[in-house]
Formats: structure tokens, C-alpha cells, sequence
């Protein structure tokens, strides 16, 4: 199993990150000469990556991605050690936990989302969820490669852990009383659950979890989109801090 | 040209709204009896609405949409006049601007998050900007039928029209000073205007914007999606007209 990365930019990104396995680049025969193409060039070389220059027809199969030329075959994504996270000494962590998603694009947003939050981790259960696949990696924007991905087993014993070391867990609910913003995030170590896009959480978590918070509907429309949701509440905690960390000042 | 609506509770949501011309509707040949197929079967008897049973065959095509047996081909929506919107005398309104979306998911997710906050109207360029589509539809789970959606020749000229008409602009600008939630949404008209994914607001409109706001990044990456940042904005002014109004109770 290898995934992609599409285009130029994030194929740059991939490479200058360094953290990633990368196969080998392909690029496009007779395309026109370009900075960050040289500078893609530059650094395959330097790092002795394995690049080909392939005819257009070899793209065909990928043209639904706009990848601009420029493919990087990667190996799968590295999945990051439960204890290997919690025991790492920074601060405050913050975490979303991800129970049941089954769009890829829905997943790739919510991890392109948390990286841009300053996240530390996501998690997702390795059933019942869409697997870290290409089309999460493209929807994330490579934001993949830029944050903790811990996939479990069970993710009702990982909120046990979670909660042994002193992670308030936070479960979106549309039927819970109180609104995201009653929570007060600054502080401390929390974890944002987001549910199925077809049925929310699970009882089971929902019954662990410290905090239920909704998303006001101001209409009879039934539900946001789940990535909107979970960048909507993630960027509230986002807000508390940097208003917390200028009012200090 | 038509557009299609996938689903069960799509279908029914359709029917029951009114509001859109349905050409027919097609369900799966022996499907099992389900209460909302039926519900669907009576509304269409009672409306007069052709509908057909046609083999699972006929269904291949849409196989990409989870439509569940249940499909409605239905007129393009019907773009409302920005001069009726204007002159309906609701008392604060609520509009978000999109200037360039591309991607029909982003621009389907950001419709359904604007009918769920309670927004007005959608307004979007006629050039240089997805249509509203099948695909669009799709991604709003059907919120396309609930908000007054606005097609136009000239942004700049509506966003002088809407300044005329006491609407504060609220640019969103990646390089902005101020931050989104610096801006108080309450007791006043105004329009929340989105840039392209690529290249953000167009300069001639980002000099007309009453106030420019940014979503702050914690981390080094570059940017959110554009439907989720939408959101983020969005949702900040719900928050805050929430708040007021159980403040003042």
C-alpha cells in the first residue's frame, strides 16, 4: 500500500518536512520550467529521492487530483504510539478524537483544521473510521504529516487513559444543554470527541465524557457538515488561549 | 439542464418544502416498505408529482451519491433577484459572500453552515465561481431550498449596493490585523465575504470591506479550508447574537 501526495506545493512541503518516507516523485515530461519545480529538483537531489519524468498519459489515472504535474509515492502515513504521546512532557495537550468518520474529506479537513489550531493529536479508532488513505491526505492538505495520528483499538479504553492523566473529555452532542463556548478550554488538557457523520457518538462515550456541548441551530435545518462542526469548536479553544495569553500580558 | 437530489430525507424534505419544481421522481423496484418511502409515495399522490419505479440498474449512474433508492430530478434552483432580497424588511440581515469558490463541496458545506446559523442569503458571482449544481445541493444536504441564494454580474457593484443599504462588509484576509471575533455581528446588517481557495478576496473588493478579519494560525501552516474558516466566522456571530439575547432576557 503507498499513498500520493498531488502537487507542487505539497510536494515541497512533503520534502522539506523530511519526516515522511518518500518512494520515489514523478513529474511531468515538458512542463514548463518553474521555481518551485527546481526547487523540488534541488532537494530529490540533495536528499537522493528517486524522481522520473513520465509522459502525460502516465497521469491520466490521478487527473481527478489536481496534482499540477508533480506526484510523490509515500509510504503510508506512521501512525504514532498511544504512550509514546501521552508520555511526552509538553503542558497542556490538545486532542480530537474522532468516533466514527467515514468521509475521507470530512477526516482530511478535521486534521488540516486541528494542525492549523496548534493541535497536538488526532485520534481515530481503526474500525468503523476511515483510514489516513491518499484522499485524506489530499484533503488535509498535507497537514497530515504535521501532527501526532494515533490509531486504536478501543476507543472507550483509550478515554479511560485519556482521562488517568488528566484530559477533560469534551463530547459534541446535538441534544446536550449547554453550547460549546459554556466550556471553559484555557488551561487545561481536553480532548474534542466528534461523532459519525450519520449518528453521532456512541452512548458508550458519550456517557464517559465530561463535557456534552451542542451547536446552536438557528433554524429548523437539522445538522452542520462534521468537519465544520469540529473546526467551529476547535476555534473557539483557539480563541480562548489567544485572548487569555493577551489579557496576561 | 436538472439537477438531482439523492437521498430519503432529501427527497422528503423537498416535497414537503414546496418551494422547487419537481420534474419526477424515481425509487428502486423492490425496495422494502419504510415509513418515509411511504410518506414520500403519498406527498407525490397528493401533488401530483410523476414518480416511477425503475430497476437498480437505472441507479448505477448515481452510484457515487448515497441515494438510497430515492431520486428526485428537480428545475436548477431558482436564484433569487438581490433587489426583492434587499427590499424585504426584515430588521438585521445576515449575508455571506463567496468571491471565487471553486470546489462545489466547499461551496455546499459553507451554504448548509449559513442556513443552520440562521443567514439570509448566499451570494455568489456568475463568473469565476462554481454554480449551484447537483454536486452543491449534494454537499448542503439539501440547505440550497432553505436560503435566498443570489447570482450576480458584478460583486463590486453589489457589495456598493449592499454599503447603501447599511450592510457592514467583513472582509476575511489571510494577512488581515484585526482578529474575526475583534468584530461585534450584533444589531447590525452585514455580509461575511470568503476568497478563492487559491488566491483568497480579490483586491478590489477587499479595499471596499469595512473591516478585514483573520482567523489566527497557531501553528507554521499555511492556511484552513475555506468552508471550515467560513464556519469559524460564521459561527462567531451566532455565538455573540446568542449571548446578547440571553443577556438581555
Amino acid at each position: 500500500m503507498e499513498n500520493y501526495i498531488f502537487g507542487r506545493n505539497n510536494v515541497f512541503e512533503l520534502i522539506s518536512n523530511g519526516d515522511r518516507e518518500i518512494n520515489k516523485i514523478i513529474l511531468m515530461k515538458d512542463m514548463k520550467p518553474n521555481n518551485k519545480i527546481n526547487k523540488i529538483l534541488d532537494m530529490a537531489r540533495q536528499k537522493g529521492i528517486i524522481f522520473q519524468f513520465l509522459p502525460k498519459e502516465k497521469f491520466q489515472q490521478f487527473n481527478e487530483y489536481s496534482h499540477q504535474g508533480v506526484i510523490a509515492y509515500v509510504a503510508p502515513i506512521k501512525y504514532v504510539d498511544f504512550n509514546e504521546f501521552i508520555q511526552n512532557d509538553k503542558k497542556y495537550k490538545k486532542v480530537i478524537i474522532t468516533d466514527g468518520i467515514e468521509d475521507p474529506h470530512n477526516l482530511g479537513s478535521i486534521i488540516r483544521t486541528a494542525v492549523c489550531a496548534g493541535f497536538d493529536a488526532v485520534i481515530l479508532p481503526s474500525r468503523r473510521n476511515v483510514n489516513v488513505n491518499s484522499t485524506v491526505e489530499k484533503a488535509s492538505a498535507g497537514a497530515v504529516n504535521l501532527i501526532d495520528i494515533i490509531q486504536v483499538n478501543s476507543l472507550p479504553a483509550i478515554i479511560d487513559k485519556l482521562k488517568d492523566n488528566n484530559f477533560w473529555i469534551i463530547a459534541t452532542d446535538i441534544n446536550a444543554k449547554d453550547n460549546y463556548y459554556d466550556v471553559d478550554y484555557c488551561n487545561m488538557n481536553f480532548a474534542i470527541v466528534m461523532g459519525s457523520e450519520k449518528e453521532g457518538i456512541s452512548n458508550t462515550i458519550l456517557k464517559k465524557a465530561d463535557f456534552r456541548v451542542k451547536i446552536p441551530i438557528v433554524s429548523h435545518f437539522d445538522s452542520l457538515n462534521v468537519a465544520n462542526a469540529a473546526s467551529i469548536v476547535i476555534y473557539e479553544s483557539v480563541k480562548q488561549t489567544v485572548q487569555k495569553s493577551s489579557n496576561s500580558v
